[in-house]
């Protein structure tokens, strides 16, 4: 085995209101009674943290790159989907996924009783383990006064065949 | 070797008054003349992140789910009682751990002189290489304005056995 | 192989008024026509998360312990210097470079159309693949308002000689 490439990912998106809604999509789940996130297509933090730290590892470029604003067929595109399409390229690089750790950092929602549903559907849009926690910053900053929504994520991978 | 597997963990907590005389734990280490930190179990955010990095590495979780606020076994734990647990448990599942990098973001306490000691016992706490390192903000944020410390963390673990 | 060590950095620095003058650094590049970032040596953030990254990874201690502010050698250093050094003590302490993944999380500059001339000049001074990538907060939080520029990084090494 050759060295292995790790890469890193960050996304912040800030809360709409509640009577604007807006769907919440975070960690490739829909979560009902809470007010969704404003962005590009769904706007789900940990979908896209686990995107740029893929596309990182792999030396691939950035979300916003690949996958722009001004491109119509992103547009409405789930977490979930460009996880699949950014996997897809990573292994058209040449490398297999070793693995994603993704940590949502927010108020809400309360994502504990759904972490192993999340990490399920994840992995199964990357075809590799995605870990994914939560936390929260004790009322401080962005996340902590109810702002917005930030994921963090790391990923490794290898040159594959190896 | 099969390929390693990588965690990250983020963690932050609010700074008491000084004047409620709650003790400052941070890396492992005790700091007179200073603050504390609000939060479950001694606060300590860079021990804490360390944990959460080494659990999701593993996926095993995350810290609130393994030591939750509601059970009254680690309510006064230490940062390094926790981290002693979690590698144990990341043991427990079949990996050894290679090493572990946090970096605490804080005002204070001035970390640079206790650096080596830091890492000396979180070391000894995972059973393997913790690298701590510490940074401030430059006056901004939640750290910057001095209202809260955070800590980041990626942990490297790989199948043990191998 | 022996187990790769990974590494992590985190960077922030507050943008200055553009009415005093101060380029900008980022990424190893120079952005006209944007205020600069105050801060030791020229306050490029992509490269001096990068630094800590790598130093985190060989357990080598921090930016501000090796390159500290009261040392003037080092006052006016750019980013790709220091980054430069810091892959030369890695190296000296036995490690061979894999790679080193970088995030710049900020307002401006725009960054995607000079990300690969970026990626271009950090890898050589690193001396191994160095990814760039760059996202904005929504407009929330240090960043988002912004006030500073942030970066996060990670990197992998592995002892040299297997």
């Amino acid at each position: 085995m050759t060295i292995p490439r790790i890469g890193q990912g960050v996304d912040v998106h800030a809360f709409t209101d509640t009577a604007d809604g807006v769907p919440l999509h975070l960690g490739g789940l829909h979560w009902a009674d809470s007010g969704g996130l404003d962005g590009h297509s769904d706007a789900d933090v940990v979908a896209h943290a686990a995107c740029d730290a893929l596309l990182s590892a792999a030396g691939l470029g950035d979300l916003g790159a690949i996958f722009g604003t001004s491109d119509p067929r992103w547009a409405a595109a789930s977490g979930c989907t460009l996880l699949t399409e950014t996997a897809a390229r990573v292994r058209a690089a040449g490398f297999e996924i070793g693995n994603v750790s993704v940590q949502l950092v927010a108020n809400r929602p309360k994502f504990g009783p759904r972490r192993a549903e999340s990490e399920r559907i994840l992995s199964e849009a990357v075809g590799a383990s995605v870990s994914v926690a939560a936390t929260t910053t004790d009322g401080l900053g962005l996340t902590g006064r109810g702002e917005g929504a930030a994921a963090i994520a790391v990923a490794l991978i290898v040159h594959s065949g190896e």
